[in-house]
């Protein structure tokens, strides 16, 4: 794999990523995306999406806001229009009827070259009931070591049947465009301690996407990226005995720093062909 | 007081906390609940916040956002239903007709578990009138060693009044259901220099409040917990010579961070019984 | 220049600072204007502004939000009519066609104390026609030592032009009244590595410019002490190995620790007379 390609891009052709994201998180997302060597824009209004998505790299659709569907919905399909690859982030999409008729909408009209989500949001989106009542995984659909072959045949199947990239986020990391899956086992809990891990996972999905073609090792570094800046945050949270706001900072810190090594040193993973 | 029981939460039994609050420190809230063992969800669309809150624990209303009436109300209801308890942050209550006519609304609609604000937010509560023009106290209003016993009667009069708790924060602090009163003497002026101080403080109580079913004790140890945290992180500060975006940060990790024995060590208050 | 004038403020009499500016940035830009010395209300709603802005020092409208122009007039009238200076950051100016419409819409309806930008949104309003797409300078536009003379040019027509102060950010910062211009050649790259450093830029010249009637001076010192805030935090960054998180962090912890000896130490400008 290409990682300098992936990772770097020279000053001055930082790609612009366009994000339409929730006011929770939106600071953390666009720092995160300018710490990967691209650079952010979170416009969301109806009538200016699809003036600014034509001069963008990527575009990252995050359900953490779902009062601008439509401004979603132009700005998707002129990104597909322009084969400008798409990130669905589909934020607790079980947790209320709204949300679930706003990912129909959104599958319905956009295609996504990327859907990142835990382990509840792919499989509500698979179609299997879940009980997750917030942002958070629920401990029922969790992925482990006893449902791993499981959730991989969920994973292929879903990427076959939306033509997309399925990345499951947790502490079982899944990737899969359904001729390849890779594993993942990095990060750590302190992750799901902070607000916006995987929005700036989605984030960053998008922000490597925009620096290469294939979409495919795109992810799979992001999600590697983001578990071992984890990994790494974590380990001096506990030495220097900070908590996790230090802990959301030096995630994006360490994403900053991030080079291949690092990468190749850490990065536990292994890779299913079908 | 079991502080165990109000501090901490087995891992994979973190309530969720209900937000409708502002933009300006929607993060911070986020992080300080996760701080707090809680998990936050931040959804206020009018369309899903019933849907929402049916699963929360707390449901914490902040009047920094103003347009969000509607969803304020029916989330509120449905906690007064289910008997969540429901946490007021009269952000600015007095500022502008706007604000003194949404928390008219609010008070007339929801019972509140807990109402926390400033001096001169809860003094426009119980209709003294106030010179505060923005977020902050007015000189005026705030709780002095010369004024403690008309503020402290001004708070156990209208807990009696809407029975609730009211939790006036500022230099002294004071929490009464009007039957106990305390009076909290911890914290430090940089706490005004940090924006969301306030608004972090209700999310702490909210998230506290899930955790038990003595708001009084939750909204207590809340109180002192944030000063705490306070206190720890200027210490910081003066020590490492930094200034109020790390001081945010160690407030945080501080709430992250904190125990039984230090609040134990650090806390300085007086209970009042009637 | 009467530096200690300019950056202090008693405790008790810190200016309300009124910001009509965008999600992205804005708890930034509260906590800027706390480490500057007065203190923020991001009050947005078209019902209160005219409320709000009645105690305000400045307002500082940023159209990273565009859908709130209808409040901008209406806070800037009130502002204009009671001689509160009024800052417009520009963002993304030229972006969409409705940027361009809203800039129009503002330009004509209420007079500015200043205009900061950044090379680009300063063209588009001057006239030039520009090719940049986002949030960013485009690299034809920067100040160089190349086209500085001309940028000078147009930064004193355009100030002379809106009877303004026009504050253009860069490599190369400049500001102008028309009969006098600053060139300042301080700072680091590294600042264009986070989002908010030109939001944060203008609410500092909001919350100086309350503090004195000379609004170039204050104006200029905010182009100084932000810059000098960027170099510090760069110096930690590199010893450190941090990055841009922790640098955003540093940039507001150094702006609440910046004395007049540190500005005078490391400020590098030219005044040009005219």
């Amino acid at each position: 794999m290409n990682f300098e390609k992936i990772l770097k891009q020279p000053d001055n052709k930082r790609p612009l990523i366009q994000c339409i994201t929730n006011f929770v998180t939106v600071n953390d997302c666009a720092n995160i995306i300018l710490a990967s060597n691209s650079t952010p824009t979170m416009a969301d209004d109806k009538s200016e999406v699809v003036d600014i998505v034509q001069n963008a790299g990527a575009l990252v659709l995050n359900m953490g806001v779902i009062d601008k569907v439509e401004a979603m919905i132009l700005a998707g399909k002129k990104a597909n229009e322009m084969n400008i690859p798409v990130i669905l982030d589909p934020v607790a999409a079980s947790a209320s009827k709204l949300r679930r008729d706003v990912l129909k909408t959104l599958l319905e009209n956009i295609h996504f070259s990327v859907i990142r989500g835990n382990a509840s949001e792919i499989s509500h989106i698979y179609g299997k009931s879940t009980d997750a009542s917030g942002v958070d995984v629920s401990a029922n659909d969790e992925i482990t070591e006893d449902n791993l072959e499981d959730s991989i045949k969920m994973a292929r199947e879903l990427a076959q049947r939306l033509d997309t990239i399925i990345a499951i986020s947790g502490k079982i990391d899944i990737v899969s465009n359904a001729n390849k899956t890779v594993v993942i086992r990095n990060g750590c809990p302190t992750m799901s301690l902070i607000t916006g891990s995987g929005c700036m996972l989605s984030s960053l999905i998008g922000s490597y996407c925009s620096h290469t073609d294939n979409y495919f090792d795109a992810t799979f570094v992001s999600m590697i990226v983001m578990s071992v800046s984890g990994e790494l945050a974590d380990e001096k949270r506990l030495k220097n005995k900070t908590g996790n706001s230090t802990f959301r900072n030096d995630i994006i810190d360490n994403v900053f720093n991030i080079t291949e090594e690092m990468i190749i040193e850490r990065a536990n993973y292994e890779i299913y062909k079908r």
